[in-house]
C-alpha cells in the first residue's frame, strides 16, 4: 500500500549540504562556532534542496490512541484520560498548546485510535480550524499480553493516515512537521517496540511512563515480556512489530515520518513514544533518518536505545517527560534559530570584518 | 566602593518557591513531567517574589574590550576584530543580532575596554536607540604576561560599570538580562581566572578559542602560566584576580550579574568567558548564584569547571563557542517557556482531566 511513498524517499542532497557549509563559512564567526545550530541549517538546506529555505508554516501532529494493555495497570493514569486530554489540547490548555504557541507552529489533534467517540463532542469550529481530524483506525489496541495489539491491515491503515497527513500538510504549504501524542499506556508498547527493534531486554529499555511507582514498573516489565512472548513479533518486519505490540498513534508517527521524507520536508521527532515510531519508520526505510530531527533526551530509560539504533543526537536535554509533541515545539525554536544564522548574518565581506590572522 | 551592592544581595525566597511548586503541580501534566522548565519557572518566581512574573522587556549586554596579551599570538583572530565585530553588532548583522531578535530581546554593546576609540564612529542613531552604551574604562587592558592586566581601581571601576548598568535598566523595566562579551584574546584571561579561582592547572581549563592550532594552544597556556607566576594573583580576592589576570569585559559582566542580584533580576550567564565573570561575581557574593541562569554548555574545555565551582548545570548543549551572548539568547527561549508553561497550562480541575489513579 505505502510502497510508492517508500520508492519516492531520496537520500538528501549532499550538493546542497556543501553550498550551505560554504556560505556559513564566510559569516562573520570563526567556523563551526555556532556548532549545532550550524549543522540545522545544513542539514535544512540538503533537505528542501534550496539555497534559502523558509520555515514560515510549522505544524505539530499530537497523534491521540488508546491501548487495551492499560487494563493491566503499566499506567499512573486511567485511559480515560486520553480523550479528556483531547478536549484539553483543543482548549488550549495543555502543554503542548503553550510550547506550540511559543515556538510559532500549529497543534493538529488527529484522533487516530481513542476508545471512545470523539467526534461527536468536538465542536464545528475545532473542525473548522482544523485543529482536530477525526482519522480514528480503531478504538484503542487490544491488550497485547494477549494477543495482537491490532490486524497487520490496521498497523497499515494507522501507518497510511500519517502519510496522507503529511502529504495533505505539505500540499497546503506547510514546511516544518513534528510529531507528538497522547495515549494513556502509551510507554508500554514504546518500550515493547524499543525491546524487539534495538534487541536489548525489557528491563533496559522500559521506564516509569508518567511516573508509576518500583512495583507497578515490575509489573509493567512483565506485561512487556508476556506480550513479546505471546505474540512473537519478527524484527525484521516493522509493520509486524507495529501491530502485534504497538499502538495507532506510533503507526500514525511513523508515516507522517515517511510522508514527510517522501515529500522533502524536515521533521521533529519528540520523544520516547514519537521516537518508537520512528524507529519503525527508519526500519521500513533507513533514508527517513535524513530527513528527522530529533528532539529531546527523554528522561525515559530506553530512549537512547532507539535514538542510537537510528543514529539521531537529540538537540536538547530538559529533563522531559510528557511527550504531546512539547519537546518538539522546543526544539523547533532551535532549529529555527539555525536556519535564521544562516540566511540573516552578515559575511565577513559585507561587515567588513578581519579574517583569521596567519 | 560596591560594597553596598553586596549587602542588599538576598537569598531568593523558598516561600515562593513553594507556591510556584504547588501551582506547577496542578497543571494538566504529571507532576515534574516537564523538567527544567518547570525548574526554571519555580526560580523565576522566587527571583522575583511575584506569583505571576512577567518577562516581557529582556536585554543582552555585550561588553566589549580588548587584551594587551593578544599580542603574545593568542587569538586566531587580529585585535582589531572588536572593533570590526562591535559595529557588525550595531548594524544587526551579529550572531547575537539574529539570535537576539529570534528571542525578542535587545541587544546593548557596551564598549568598556576596546583598545581605539569608538564613541567616534557610533552614530547619533545608535545613541539614541541605546544600543550602544559608552562606559570606556580602559584602552584595552596591558599584557598580562609581563604585569598586571589593569590596576585594582580600574578592576572595580569595571565592576561598578556593569552594576550602574543593571540598575539603570532595571529601572526602565527590563525584567530579563544576559550577558555577552566580544574581546579579541578573551578566552585567554577567562582560562586564566578559572585557573586560579578553581584550582585546576591551566592546561585543564584551556582551550582553542576561536580556532588556535595545536601549537599556538601551546603557546597559550605557557602564557597563562607565565601571567600567574608573574602577577601572583591572591585566590581569596576575586579583585586581585580580575585586575592582574582579568579583563574590561569581564568585569562588567561580574557586575551586571551583581547588579541583577541586588535587583532582583535573574540573568543569564552566556559561555566561557561570560562565566568567568560570573565566577569573579560568585567569589564575592555567593548569593549571586540564585540569580543565575547557566545558558549552555561550552565548547571550551574549561568551562565545566568553573560552572561545578559556582553549582550550576548549563539549559543548553549545542556545541557553541561564539560568545557575543548567543548562547544566551536562546536558553532566553527555554527559561521564557518555562514561565509560560507555569503562566498557560489548565489545572487538571479546569480542564476536568482525572488525576493520578490509586
Amino acid at each position: 500500500m505505502f510502497q510508492e511513498t517508500i520508492k519516492s524517499i531520496r537520500p538528501v542532497n549532499p550538493v546542497f549540504a556543501e553550498k550551505a557549509r560554504k556560505r556559513l563559512d564566510t559569516l562573520t564567526k570563526p567556523q563551526g562556532s555556532l556548532g549545532r545550530l550550524e549543522e540545522f541549517a545544513e542539514r535544512l538546506v540538503a533537505i528542501t534542496e534550496k539555497t534559502m529555505p523558509v520555515l514560515d508554516k510549522k505544524v505539530i501532529f499530537t497523534f491521540a490512541g488508546d491501548h487495551g494493555v492499560a487494563e493491566a495497570g503499566v499506567s499512573a493514569y486511567p485511559s480515560e484520560v486520553t480523550r479528556q486530554m483531547a478536549f484539553n489540547f483543543l482548549n488550549g490548555g495543555a502543554g503542548i498548546n503553550v510550547l506550540a504557541r511559543h515556538a510559532g507552529a500549529e497543534v493538529v489533534v488527529v484522533d487516530i485510535g481513542v476508545n471512545r467517540d470523539l467526534a461527536g463532542a468536538v465542536t464545528r469550529e475545532h473542525m473548522v480550524k482544523g485543529n482536530f481530524v477525526s482519522k480514528k483506525i480503531i478504538f484503542g489496541t487490544k491488550n497485547m499480553r494477549h494477543g495482537p495489539a491490532m490486524s497487520r491491515d490496521e498497523a497499515v491503515r494507522c501507518i497510511q493516515t500519517g502519510i496522507d497527513l503529511a502529504y495533505q500538510y505539505a500540499g497546503q504549504g506547510y514546511k516544518l512537521f513534528a510529531t507528538g501524542e497522547m495515549g494513556i499506556g502509551n510507554t508500554t508498547p514504546s518500550s515493547a517496540i524499543a525491546a524487539v527493534l534495538t534487541g536489548r531486554p525489557v528491563s533496559e529499555v522500559t521506564g516509569k511512563g508518567t511516573g508509576i511507582a518500583d512495583e507497578t514498573l515490575k509489573i509493567k516489565i512483565r506485561v512487556i515480556e508476556d506480550a513479546i512472548r505471546v505474540n512473537n513479533p519478527d524484527p525484521s518486519d516493522p509493520i509486524d512489530v507495529l501491530s502485534k505490540i504497538g499502538g495507532a498513534e506510533i503507526g500514525g508517527i511513523a508515516g507522517l515520518i515517511m510522508g514527510a521524507a517522501a515529500r522533502g520536508l524536515p521533521v521533529v521527532v519528540d520523544g520516547f513514544i514519537s521516537t518508537a515510531g520512528a524507529l519503525i519508520a527508519y526500519c521500513l526505510e533507513p533514508k527517513t533518518k535524513d530527513y528527522m530531527f530529533s528532539a529531546h533526551n527523554s528522561v525515559e530509560i530506553g530512549h537512547k536505545a532507539m535514538l542510537d539504533k537510528i543514529g539521531v543526537q537529540p538537540i536538547l536535554d530538559l529533563h522531559l517527560r510528557l511527550g504531546e509533541g512539547t519537546g518538539a515545539a522546543l526544539a523547533m525554536l532551535m532549529i529555527e534559530a539555525g536556519l535564521k544564522i544562516y540566511r540573516e548574518m552578515a559575511t565577513f565581506g559585507e561587515a567588513a570584518v578581519s579574517g583569521k590572522s596567519g
